[in-house]
């Protein structure tokens, strides 16, 4: 085999407290979000998502999302140098995300139809109209925009989705001037080659747009997609503490790849994350406990055993 | 990147029977057993793990290991083109492989000294001392000899394990004329860098002899580690059906790389296995509903969901 050429740092991208809970039944109170977000910022996470700006109606998991950002005005959560995201479906979202001093955001679409109407209630084409005027807005208020592509892989109302699908969205968000979009497989069925499909023409044509890998576990593959993903150049990766979420399509089965198991590969490949895994499992481990639900993080599952610094 | 050049195919070397039931606290019946045997081989596995001739009182579970062999003589248990494997510690034990008609067995060492000691009650030079006998009388009844190489990449007892203890043994165990050799990463340590260590100068230096890799998911690294290690051109994977087994040095913790999870990600990559996925997925869910325990395999949750077949 040829040599690969690794990256020396990779950035993780923390959505345990947003896309994790987002897809938990267990409701989870405000303290212990804010008690589980200062241990992921003192584990070193820099960047994550802190909820969404959607209506309380629909998601109730993210109906506390203003006091979160308050907590952070009042200083019950010091960001320091990290920055928090908050999901934004319109303009009435943005102006919450204004209002409530939020510095970064994300826009989410898919990359098939069905699950964008059954998702957010849009066609594609409808959802970038709408994202037009909300990055620009946010350009305006100096706000941190990022993209979320779903089903990039696979949908769970159209089967297996083509390559070209996701990058033609791609194109239309890198077109909006979004700087950072994460191609996400919502249902966990992608495999290293469909990465590399999908990777490999966005890498290459890609100027100042930066990508995020953002696999979900539903069959077992994220982190060797993650593994693939860095192979190609990849440096951004979406994970979700202790594993957190789920998959909605598939009652029962795992969601999010597991921060711990990431770093913990990152660790033994020598690539730099600035996370330090043995905080940020005493943090998951707290919060799963909380939770009153099984681990899923593999790393976790050892961890909560004692016997993980052994080896 | 630089293009990879991946095999066509992998032969997975199902070890659920023997490894994955070997760290299962629960008992199985020899009707169980033989019924999940079936099952596997139904569903396209060739080469397989059934026994162990080892010490009954030492070893429990495999106690049944000469009625399977019986099962097979009286074709309760028909194997066809496929090949069962058993565990042999010694002379003793290749007698009694012998008498039971065994056409395969598996010698088994360690690459470090504590482990072997613990595992096997010997150094691991007195176990190559006993594996040539083994070896050369295996030869003699034309059964074919599998050896195994233990804490490959990290020991319970020494910590990490440098590359070149492994090396080491599997130079001796090709002397003694072993065809194929499974490297294994006895308590789920590795990462895909420890990997491309132990197996870049083993495949460059092998001139007959074929290598394997047996990961265990206990910090949620074997399918990444699968996956770099056919990328470095491994063409055999051992896996455990169902994701059978643990760690008895992290309880609680997972053990084996699950069959289905390999044989998804080896189906999308477009890598022929020869296995039958759903009818694998069906084996395994109807033997861990036996087993009364948490299913392991990401994959199987997710089937056993009934919503695999949607995405």
């Amino acid at each position: 085999m040829k040599k690969l050429s690794l990256p020396r740092a990779v950035e993780i991208f923390e959505v345990g407290i947003r896309d994790g809970l987002q897809n938990e039944s267990r409701r989870v109170s405000l303290d212990d979000k804010l008690v589980f977000a200062r241990g992921l910022l003192a584990a070193g996470i820099r960047r994550f998502e802190l909820g969404a700006f959607v209506r309380a109606d629909l998601v109730p998991q993210m109906a506390d999302t203003e006091n979160l950002y308050e907590a952070v005005h009042q200083g019950e959560l010091v960001l320091g140098k990290a920055r928090a995201f908050a999901l934004v479906p319109n303009i009435r979202g943005l102006e919450r995300a204004i209002d409530s001093g939020a510095k970064g955001i994300a826009v989410f679409t898919a990359a098939t139809e069905s699950f964008a109407k059954r998702n957010i209630g849009m066609s594609i084409s409808e959802s970038l109209a709408v994202f037009k005027d909300v990055v620009a807005e946010a350009k305006r208020a100096k706000i941190e925009v990022r993209g979320y592509v779903s089903t990039a892989f696979g949908c769970p109302f159209e089967g297996k989705v083509s390559p070209s699908k996701p990058i033609k969205v791609v194109e239309k968000l890198i077109a909006l001037g979004i700087l950072e979009i994460s191609i996400g497989d919502t249902i966990g069925v992608a495999t290293p080659k469909g990465v590399t499909e999908v990777f490999t023409p966005l890498l290459r044509s890609a100027k100042k747009t930066r990508f995020a890998g953002h696999f979900h576990d539903t069959r077992g593959t994220a982190l060797a997609n993650a593994l693939r993903s860095i192979e190609l150049g990849v440096t951004i990766l979406d994970a979700s503490a202790g594993g957190l979420g789920g998959c909605p399509f598939a009652p029962g089965a795992t969601g999010n790849l597991a921060t711990e198991d990431l770093v913990y590969m990152l660790d033994g490949m020598g690539i730099k994350t600035g996370v330090n895994l043995e905080r940020l499992a005493e943090t998951s481990l707290a919060f799963s406990q909380k939770m009153v639900r099984p681990i899923t993080s593999r790393y976790l599952q050892a961890f909560a055993s004692g016997k993980v610094r052994n080896a």
